[in-house]
C-alpha cells in the first residue's frame, strides 16, 4: 500500500522505452481542486512512444507517458465540486490550465500558454506531470470527464486522445450527410476517423500506402478505398474532398501538392500528424493560392467535443478496434515497440492494472 | 479606327517590362455570349508586374496585361442576356470557366481546372488572353460586373482585383465588430485591406517593417499601427488576432512561426501573397499544431463577394488611395517600374485611354 504517498508506474528512463522499469514516484501536491484517480486502463497513443523514445527531445526520466486514462475517483480536495469518490472518469491529454488567459476564456483550454500536459509537462512549481501507466493520477478536476455507464472502460479510454484528436476536425469542418471526408493513414487516429466520421454521416473515403488495410477500413465503414500505390491513383479525384484529414505519423513520402489537387475549392487539409519535431509543412505558395484550399491542424479537442463525441459513440454503440496488453514491464515495452513497428489493429489500451500495482 | 477588327495595346515582349510598346492586336473569336468593352481606365496590379517581369515565367509576348478593368459596353453578342450596349461594367482577374465543373457549380469559378484568366492565359483555342492596358476588350458576359452609378470608374477599377484580394478573407473570417485583424504589408492590397476591415466594422492592426507608414495607415483608418522593425514587437500581441492578413509579395524576411503565435487559437493566417513561382508556404509541423491555427489562402473572390464590396464601398463612400498615369509606352513603363520599386501610394490607374488609342 505505497498509495497515498507514492504512486506506482511503469516509467521510462533515459529514453530506452523498449526496458521501462517499475518506479514508485510522489505525485504532485495535493491542491485543493485536485481529485485522485484509481487507474483501470489507459490507450497507448502514439505519441507515448514519440515522447517515450526521445523523437520529441531527450528526457532522463523518470517519464511514465499515457494519456487515455479511465479511472475511479478515489480522493477529493476540498474545493472539488464537480466529482465525488467512487465516480468513474476519464482524463485526456490535458490536466491544467491558467483558465485566466483569451484561450482559456474561450474554451479553447488546449492552447493555454501556461497548458500542462498529462505527462512530461511542467507544472509552475517545476514538478513535472506523470501520466496514466501508473496506479494512480492527480488532476485539477476540470480535467476530468464523465463516462457514459453503457461504456466499457477499456473501449472508451483511446478515444480521449486517438479518438478526439480525429473527431475535432471532423466537427470543425462540419463533416455530415453530403460531405466528402479522406481519411489518410490508417492506423490508431484513421481508424477513429472512419468510425466517427461516418457516425456523423459522412462519405468517407480511407486512403493508405497499400491495399492491405482494405478490408479492415470497409468493415470499419469506409464507403471507399484508395490505395496510393496504385499508378496515377489521384487522377479521378481532384476537386473530391470538403475534408481531408492527414493522420499519419510522419510528411515523408507524402506529396502535399497532389493532396491539395484533390481537396474542393473551400475544403481543407487538416493535419493532425505528431511527427518527428523538425519536419515541416510545407506548401508552394502560388500553387496554395490557386487551390483555395485551408491548411488546418488540431490538438485533441475542447471539452464540450469531448462530451459530444462521448455521446456519439454511446448512442451509436461503436466500437473501437482495441488489443489489451496486460499493465507490466513486459506489456509497456511490447506495447510501445509494436506501435513503432506498425503492429497494431488498431490500439492498444492496457490494462490489469489490478495485477500489475500492488497499491490497488 | 482599327476596332472592330483590331484592338490596339500596349504590350510587353520578352519581358521588357521596362519598354513596353504600341501594338495592334487580333481580339479572341467573338462568341455568343462574348460583349467588347471600350476600356476607360485600368488599375495596375502587383501581379501585372510579376507577369510582365517574367517572375511568373517568361513570355514572348505580345503580353496584354492589366485586369482591373472599368469601360463601356460597345457590342454584344446574340446569346447575351445581361449586358446593354452603352452600360458601364467592370472586369476582374477571370474572363472565363466552363460552368459545369463542381467548383463552377459552387460559383467557385476562380478554381474551376478550366478557368481563363483576364490577361496571359489560354483559351480552349489556344488563344492568349489579353488584357486591359489595351483599347477594348471581349469577354463573356458573365464575367463583368455592373457599376454601381455613384462610384467614379478610376476609383472603382483597382478594386476590382486588389480590393477584392482583400475583401475576400475578412469576409470567409467574419471580420466585423469585436473581431481583431492585423494587415501585414502596406502596400496597394494592405491599403484596401484596412479601408475595407474598417467599413466592416473590424478592429484594424496595421504592421509594417518600418515606422514609414504609421501616419498613412492611422489615416487610412487604423485603429492601431505595428512596426515590426521595434525590439521584440511581437511579444505584446500574442494570441491576439482572430485574422492576420499578409498581403507582400514575398515570404523572404517573414517568420510565420513569429505570425502564427499572434493568431487566436482558431484563428487564421491567410495568405494574399502572390509570391516568385518558387516560393514556398512552410511551418514546423508541430508548431502548428500546437498554434491551433488555420492557413488560408485565397484568389480574388466571388461573383457575390465582388457585388458585395461595390456595394460596401458605394454605401460607406470608400476611397482608395490612387495615383493616376496617362495611358502610354511611357506610362506603363514607369507604373510597372514603381509597382517594383514600392513606389505606389497605394495603387496606380492608368487613364486617359481615349488619347492614347486612335481607335476611340
Amino acid at each position: 500500500m505505497v498509495y497515498p504517498n507514492d504512486f506506482e508506474s511503469v516509467a521510462i528512463f533515459n529514453n530506452n522505452y523498449k526496458e521501462p522499469k517499475l518506479h514508485n514516484f510522489e505525485p504532485k501536491r495535493f491542491d485543493e481542486k485536485d481529485v485522485d484517480i484509481e487507474i483501470e486502463c489507459c490507450g497507448v497513443c502514439g505519441s507515448d512512444h514519440h515522447a517515450a523514445s526521445g523523437n520529441w527531445g531527450n528526457v532522463e526520466g523518470p517519464m511514465v507517458v499515457g494519456h487515455e486514462i479511465v479511472g475511479k475517483v478515489v480522493k477529493v480536495g476540498p474545493q472539488v465540486t464537480s466529482r465525488e469518490v467512487g465516480e468513474r472518469v476519464g482524463v485526456s491529454a490535458q490536466v491544467l490550465s491558467c483558465f485566466n488567459c483569451d484561450s482559456c476564456k474561450s474554451r479553447n483550454y488546449a492552447y493555454c500558454p501556461k497548458s500542462v500536459l498529462t505527462y512530461n509537462s511542467p507544472y509552475e512549481d517545476g514538478y513535472i506531470s506523470k501520466g496514466g501507466y501508473a496506479s494512480h493520477i492527480r488532476v485539477h478536476e476540470h480535467f476530468t470527464f464523465n463516462i457514459p455507464e453503457s461504456l466499457p472502460s477499456e473501449q472508451v479510454a483511446p478515444f480521449l486522445c486517438g479518438g478526439i484528436t480525429a473527431f475535432t476536425p471532423l466537427l470543425q469542418h462540419g463533416i455530415g450527410p453530403g460531405k466528402k471526408v479522406a481519411i489518410c493513414g490508417i492506423g490508431g487516429i484513421g481508424h477513429f476517423g472512419i468510425l466517427l466520421a461516418k457516425a456523423l454521416g459522412g462519405e468517407v473515403y480511407a486512403i493508405s500506402r497499400s491495399d492491405a488495410k482494405r478490408k479492415d477500413t470497409l468493415t470499419l465503414g469506409a464507403d471507399h478505398y484508395i490505395s496510393t500505390a496504385d499508378k496515377n491513383w489521384s487522377d479521378s479525384y481532384k476537386r473530391t474532398f470538403d475534408l481531408i484529414l492527414l493522420t499519419g505519423s510522419s510528411f515523408s513520402g507524402i506529396d502535399l501538392h497532389e493532396y491539395l489537387s484533390l481537396a474542393k475549392a473551400g475544403g481543407t487539409l487538416h493535419s493532425i500528424c505528431g511527427p518527428p519535431s523538425d519536419e515541416m509543412i510545407a506548401v508552394n505558395s502560388l500553387k496554395f493560392i490557386f487551390s483555395g484550399v485551408n491548411l488546418s491542424s488540431s490538438l485533441t479537442g475542447s471539452h464540450e467535443n469531448i462530451y459530444k463525441m462521448l455521446q456519439l459513440i454511446a448512442d451509436k454503440k461503436i466500437k473501437p478496434w482495441i488489443e489489451t496488453i496486460s499493465m507490466s514491464e513486459k506489456g509497456v515495452s511490447e506495447a510501445l515497440q509494436r506501435v513503432e513497428n506498425n503492429q497494431v489493429r488498431y490500439r492498444f489500451v492496457l490494462t490489469d492494472y489490478d495485477k500489475a500495482f500492488t497499491s490497488k
